[in-house]
């Protein structure tokens, strides 16, 4: 069953080829496309397109079926296009002609744009909150580890000292910045493209701001042509937020397997947390931070592959673009399952103490030792240059320890500024809106 | 003359291997190394690492430097290596000893990174200028053509009634949501790392928070690990910023690439902006809109040309991350001149009235007509039987105009409301802060 | 059951994580699991680690299970990690103690390396022999539309005169071109990494030869370092390969997309080919050819997707490679059924006649013009003046049909030619060999 | 002076958007650009649009003028458009009528196609001796540190014995399949497309296959539709060739930089080809290896780069195109550097004798244990169980040394059979067809 189906039958391999994965990645849109039809039929009856009576009906109906997904008792029946065509074919069964009413003023494109807007913006909002948990943890690690030195490296050559308190510390402030770009993508998702219909507006005196107060948007998308346009650009910057993300997970994993190197061996893992070798008896792989390394590049290859498909198409709606749920809608998956396990293994690496012990590590402390002549009136390219000397005959002595006081540094932190930055984006984010909106929509239903 | 070089000389094959184009672009950085010393050192004497009457010196002839850069007059000499070399070299000429001092407190590394914020901040804010520049032509234009038909397409298929008033405005919308990209990546930009020295703080007691105030800064990178982090990341963040824009322009030019195509014919140019064939006498091709279209879709690749040189670095500086000026600092020229050009070529543009008279653009109004049965009681689907009919029988005749009414359609453009939201996002920005800061400390210099 | 588990259980959350799709991308390699084992332990039994009974009864056995595979009969059990473990866990349940010795000299590294090697081979294989019949049909239509005129585009602007006995024939000329990369995948394919073990070797006096010989390589990857290396990079040039197929296909479609539009109209498809839409009741879309384009355009970002888990990974097996099975089999799957359906989609497309009557294609002549004058003996430049003077003064009258002669051109295909090409380039694969060797094999077993 | 140029005057700043580079890049095309002229005027003598008086007096000129070009005395002067136009100015200015002549049977598309398809395939030839070059060096680097051995690394953990003979041989025979790739894209170079002209061939009776000939190309493009979708296309397959060398460059630049750390300490470098930190006096930072890495990693951008710019245009030429010598001639210059300077370094590389000593190494050799228990007839899973228990008890003793001999094992490198695998690839380039067709052509001139 195809709402466009005429007489004449489309061959099976054609329809099998066109409709695609959509069966499977559709069921994430069901609850999406029922709030999106409740705020439509609300303003159908406002404009007299339907009576209210049938507007209750319909309500109600859409009301059992949004019980029935998310009591996980709502499938897309074999020979069914896609999750629009199933809840129609639903609502239909259960309130007869009326259910044929509520497509009117609306096309299947602004109907799946809203759906997807409504979806996107849940996940993001998803992903804001894990984002904030591994946040938490970082920021917990950093505290606890403030004072065990690590080996600070500049062109992977020993530099300077650091610390598991600012190693941690420096992956939580990397997530206040990534969401910035979370943030951005929100926003340009937040807003109303339903009452676009097929990207050129409709001739029935449709009320867009009336859907968009139901649905909890922060504004519209306006203009018509453009409202189409966002098919494509939302999930680009979406994909773009949510590799930022990736970026940040997927360095922290390279750090990782290298601290687990036998070479620098500066934390350990428990062992259920590594695997072996079918043929090392000896080996205990990081297997764990080498998947998320590699899910995370992965998703960072993702804003691109979007555009691959974007780039030189006219504007107006083509059918590649249902081609973007297979990239987008399993980066979800993914980018949840990588912070949920960042998360999880944060809080299991074990930091190995005394590490600068070791002989290599003896000249990170040049820099400080500069510094002292320079406190003590030596201008600093002098001061660089006996330090130089000293390392060059083997006669340099390191201080006793790294006394960094400024804002940032190994001895001043600053996480609680940084908490701070990251409160004050999330902030920005205003979930509270949406989760008002549904709860009227639904109560309303 | 390199500051890190010892009693070996460094072969010169390798050194122009090393130094790469740093001589040619390092001089966008001039201006803005002057100013992060003007901040540093100031901030120098405050924690007494220089006298006031040192810091008086280097003020002045810092001041003076940057009047030379600022009129044209100060390059990089043969065999200095970069510009930081360059205006330490010149300032210690001037004021002799104490200029060798103001690198106390600070590497190249915190160096470099708050000449790029700076510089990155300034460059965003030209391209958010010339946004608003093409932005307001678009809306012009949209006004201008409102009432000027144009067929709307999906599937490249004649689809439903559209107009130059919907297709101008829909881009000029378009700009409104890449804004919050560029948003997010001046926020990002805008936080002050210098104080990071080389990724792991100093012993010095620098006072960071004198700096980011001086350079105007919103706030700071806390973190010294995660300030040096910042280099690659922030350069992705606003070449992801710069594609989003890109992606627009390019977008449009294809559309207009297809509608001065014979085949479509909706607008044409002056013949001085066209361009003809060395065999093809009668040829005017629109190849201004091919190059914005080109040019646009290579800066669409920008993102993962960065992304490519960073992804598995493990944390902490490494010279790969030279490389990245190449990538970005001829992309804000690029972008600058496309925005430029679009800017004049959409004023330029000439629209043919009449478009839909042609029969082939008779079905367009076919919603149109279903709509009419609709609002005579008549169920959707059943409308939609019926006028399909008519089509396949050759009956449907079309109504005689477009009458769309709902915001953002072709007869409410909502113009108005999508100039305020550009207001709103641009206002975010926060200019005035960094005017006003720059201000000062020229002034104070 | 793992082949590494040792005492400590890996908590379950970590299984799933870095077991991820194994068991179902994994069923794709059983075949070539099962044809590596009994190259191996044909080789082991010759440097006396196997006795002869010994591979008697795993030949046997092996063989049995090669047979449950093709019947469809084999399936990873629950709890089992991947292919290999569930051959050797059948194995060892039919032969005991015997069916343990298979590992020896092997790692699951290189297993894994041989299995995907056998199965990438099989994979190119079959797109090769469907590139093949994509390629007659085009061959076959440009033949049969040989006279049927087309006007050619540059800038999207009318210029010459084209045909679709050209259009046809230049996307098949296309796919021989693309076959050369095939053909350096296959080449950089076809060498056998078995012997490698975990990418350093092995201790036992292994006969590599005689494994490279019986699996029908070409020829082997000599160094244990360098064939652990063909990880990924195998997989990168097979995905640049089929990128380069992709890109054939999505082309054409771009064209088959503009040329169904209205504005076109150079092509008609048989309605059970297009769709509808749900507002719109006049729509033939052309859905077909625009998920081609899709999907192929997806395909071309597929090195990049590779490019973006390899980059910066130091030498030696890393756990991340294990993703790259998720790009690229379905990538196999995916161009299959690209590749058939532009097959069956180029027989059914119908081209239109006359459409070079259509006053807007008459300065298509305007060269032949031209040259007519040139070949009377007036200089080029001159003649194009003259011609060009005529259009502008609206007195140009065009020749009255293309007669094009030289290779290549409308009125001699050369299609004779190019099937010659796409002959010897196919010859070039040698797939007898490896035809040859598995029947040895299989009949040895 | 532009060919194409009308009576209107086409405005500066256009001029200036649309030549772009050209002026700069052109020059490289010069000499490709006589060449091809010289082919083009001999097949139109012989089809008589030349009379051989005409030829004789061209021929002479164009010698000329590849002379200058040779000399470096040739360049294009200001208001020139590009190389085409240069060289048919001055030719004009030598010979009068005769000059304009030479542009019969051609278009600009046809003349650029063939120019860039003789400056690519000169190139590619440069990079294949580059690539021999570094060859050549790292088999004498295996050889000469055969028995100097390495810990070998899975996921980053000390795994098994390797040595700088396996090391430095693994990257020279990944050089041979690079070269496969090469292969493919000067197999797709090297064919002719002059004669096509806009890209839709001419109405004069060219004799495609004489140009051919006189070029050296092995084939041509036969279909003149095909031939112009050589743009772009040829351009990605050269890009995609380049990567492949660069991913290996990239890959052992990794590598270096990590054994460089004093992590690993496995290499040192001369003082004179390191570099130093301008705050701390002891590093040697391997900056040249970084950068090796940056550069080559930017290189496997680059056919994303170029993919963005085809991706979805329509076929027919497209000023787009233009745009790919942006992209692609500065990356012949970068891989030449970069294969250069890692030839050069490759040969100064110290490696550290010894390495194995460490404590941390000692698990290298328990495979080797694991398989002289096996070769005592104990099955594989029994011994690996027994090592790994003596391994967690610590009573694990190693083996005295690593004696691997099966084929390409640290014993038996094998790296006469690799450079035989080089020899067999490089040869069916047949650069001597090539080189003997130009000394002909020059020589008739």
């Amino acid at each position: 069953m195809k709402l466009w189906q005429k007489k004449t039958a489309v061959a099976a391999e054609i329809e099998k080829f066109t409709v695609g994965r959509d069966a499977e990645l559709d069921m994430e849109l069901a609850r999406f496309d029922v709030l999106g039809s409740l705020a439509h039929i609300e303003m159908l009856e406002s404009i007299n397109l339907l009576t209210s009576e049938e507007l209750t009906l319909l309500q109600a109906e859409l009301k059992n079926i949004y019980a029935m997904i998310e009591a996980g008792e709502f499938a897309i029946e074999p020979g069914v296009e896609d999750i629009h065509s199933q809840v129609e074919l639903e609502l239909t069964r259960r309130v007869g002609e009326a259910g044929k009413k509520i497509h009117s003023g609306r096309s299947r494109n602004d109907q799946v744009l809203v759906d997807l807007k409504l979806y996107f913006r849940h996940q993001l909002q998803e992903v804001v909150q894990e984002v904030q948990s591994l946040f938490e943890v970082l920021q917990a690690q950093s505290d606890k580890y403030k004072y065990v030195l690590l080996p600070g490296y500049t062109h992977l050559q020993v530099a300077m000292p650091s610390s598991f308190g600012l190693w941690f510390g420096a992956y939580a402030e990397s997530l206040v910045d990534d969401m910035q770009l979370l943030l951005a993508a929100y926003k340009i998702t937040d807003k109303n493209p339903l009452g676009s219909a097929a990207g050129y507006g409709s001739s029935f005196p449709l009320n867009r701001q009336l859907t968009t107060d139901l649905l909890g948007f922060e504004s519209m998308n306006y203009n018509v042509v453009y409202a189409q346009m966002g098919r494509g650009k939302t999930e680009r910057t979406v994909a773009t937020a949510l590799a930022a993300v990736a970026a940040t997970i997927a360095r922290m994993s390279m750090d990782l397997c290298l601290y687990m190197s036998q070479n620098f061996g500066f934390i350990t893992l428990p062992d259920h947390l590594t695997t072996g070798s079918s043929i090392m008896p000896h080996k205990k792989n990081p297997d764990v931070f080498e998947l998320l390394r590699g899910k995370c590049n992965k998703l960072q290859a993702l804003p691109t592959d979007i555009s691959m498909l974007l780039i030189n198409l006219p504007s107006g709606y083509h059918r590649d673009l249902q081609l973007l749920k297979e990239n987008l809608f399993p980066a979800f998956r993914e980018i949840s399952s990588c912070l949920q396990m960042m998360t999880y293994m944060a809080e299991q690496v074990q930091v190995r103490e005394n590490i600068l012990a070791d002989d290599k590590y003896k000249y990170l402390f040049s820099v400080d030792a500069v510094n002292e002549l320079v406190l003590q009136g030596i201008p600093f390219r002098d001061a660089y240059k006996e330090v130089g000397e000293q390392i060059e005959a083997g006669t340099f002595a390191p201080p006793a320890e790294a006394m960094h006081t400024h804002e940032g540094s190994l001895g001043n932190l600053c996480n609680q500024q940084i908490a701070k930055q990251m409160q004050q984006v999330v902030a920005a984010f205003n979930f509270e809106r949406v989760a008002s909106a549904y709860q009227k929509l639904i109560a309303q239903a």
